[in-house]
């Protein structure tokens, strides 16, 4: 990746960057002349002076993501040009690694298996309570959970739907507040999962009353940073965040201090902005939780 | 831990192991004398020895944990005594980890998250299939799923009832070889749960056709290594085991050899024979798998 495709008559002429790391700009901009279409992903920035490069021989220009923040869409559009992403792809596939992390965050994973790399689990005498954390489903004690999603598609409702057998009871979610509020599906949606109730809410409402919040809304500007101190602070104490989007909608250095500091219980991210270069000392690679 | 209630007339008499320590057994067998009640953990034995120590006035013994195997019940029995145990305390404890292990020893998430520990992160680039691994979830390529429960009660029930939104489609199982088939019952949580079958199995069988296998019966002598070469040669190469059971079910050396040269995906364990003696150089920490 990125393909070149440039078709001449019936046959397809397919320029290809076959290198492990990310495509070189220069290359790309070199290469783009002629194109009919181009496949990126998202490490590569599609923007006018790419889309200039190409010319006008541009029909296509599809990226192998669910998220397209790093294309330049009101240019593709000026351009008539049509704009493919994969969608449906890894639905199941972030949905898993979702639950995964929510999971972990709650049992402390990170840090009792690093004792057990360090060689250090024979220091610890079982004892009940021992490397017990925040149990991620409901029980006799606690009746009640209420998942928070930022953001609500495909991949928060495949999210949800494997929520329900937790004992989950309740979902909150926020969206682009451009869009339309959907009153109707989202009661529909809550009784097929058999939950006691779906609702959009500000996100200082889903701050303050989930058991977990999941990130999972698209990345670029206008979410940057949204999970922030602010956010962070009106959490529960006992609540775990999980980020399976991007790295870019959560303020690392809060998350950090809010770690540190205890104001939630943990933390479970498949992102984290700046990636990969998260080196041993970076603030949230510190964070046992 | 452990209690030792001495009931004279109407006042409860406590003698308490309060140490983080598990329970000296010379402390156990000096203070049981007159005890009506023993209240234990799995780490105290409870054999005739203590039995006859306690006496005559001993009425009840209870375990705090599910299994029982560190108990000589037939002694027990014997003395007509009361026998006392914890089941339904960790079933969904148990299940969350049960759901958790088998995402992580698919998503190679010891690997991935020792490489991020490490700070060896940017010396990764992002490409599609990075990292990637197993997925748990049934797949529009792959559309049926099986787990396998060695054991099915409460917890592999609970476990089982949780894997139906990430698409599993079929549940074998093994149980004791004395106790009755059940294939009522086992059609009607099928349909319950909406899954296409619910099968008693051999164990053979149950290795070669389940996507998952997961460890969850009694600890103890009968248990003892179901899980050893034999059976790990006939699972399927991708997929996955995971024990939250007790490790003694578990042939250690037979896993890690099982890891290391690929006979299965990956383990995700909650328990290891020995616990908790195991250091870095144990075989089973050294896979990374």
């Amino acid at each position: 990746m990125p393909l070149l495709l440039n078709r001449e008559k019936q046959d397809l002429d397919v320029i290809l960057w076959d290198k492990e790391t990310p495509c070189d700009r220069e290359w790309l901009l070199k290469n783009a002349p002629g194109a009919s279409a181009l496949i990126v992903l998202v490490t590569d920035k599609v923007d006018a002076e790419l889309l200039d490069a190409a010319g006008s021989k541009l029909r296509v220009v599809s990226t192998m993501s669910v998220g397209y923040e790093h294309i330049d869409a009101k240019e593709v559009a000026k351009r008539n040009l049509k704009l493919g992403y994969t969608p449906d792809v890894l639905t199941d596939a972030v949905a898993d690694i979702s639950i995964m992390l929510a999971l972990m965050a709650g049992r402390n994973a990170r840090e009792t298996m690093t004792i057990v790399n360090d060689g250090r689990w024979p220091e610890y005498n079982w004892s009940p309570f021992l490397f017990c954390g925040r149990q991620l489903s409901a029980s006799r004690s606690s009746t009640t959970r209420t998942a928070g999603f930022i953001g609500f598609g495909r991949i928060a409702q495949a999210t949800l739907a494997r929520l329900v057998p937790f004992g989950f009871t309740h979902c909150l979610y926020t969206s682009n507040p451009s869009s339309k509020p959907k009153p109707t599906r989202d009661s529909q949606l809550a009784s097929t999962l058999r939950l006691q109730s779906i609702k959009r809410v500000d996100l200082a409402t889903l701050a303050e009353e989930s058991d977990v919040v999941f990130v999972l809304a698209p990345g670029g500007d206008e979410t940057r940073n949204l999970v922030d101190v602010e956010f962070l602070r009106k959490m529960k104490k006992r609540a775990v965040l999980v980020n399976t989007s991007r790295g870019t909608l959560v303020d690392s250095d809060a998350l950090a201090t809010a770690l540190r500091e205890g104001w939630i219980w943990g933390a479970g991210l498949d992102v984290v902005a700046g990636e990969p270069k998260i080196a041993a000392d970076h603030p949230l690679v510190k964070e046992p939780k």
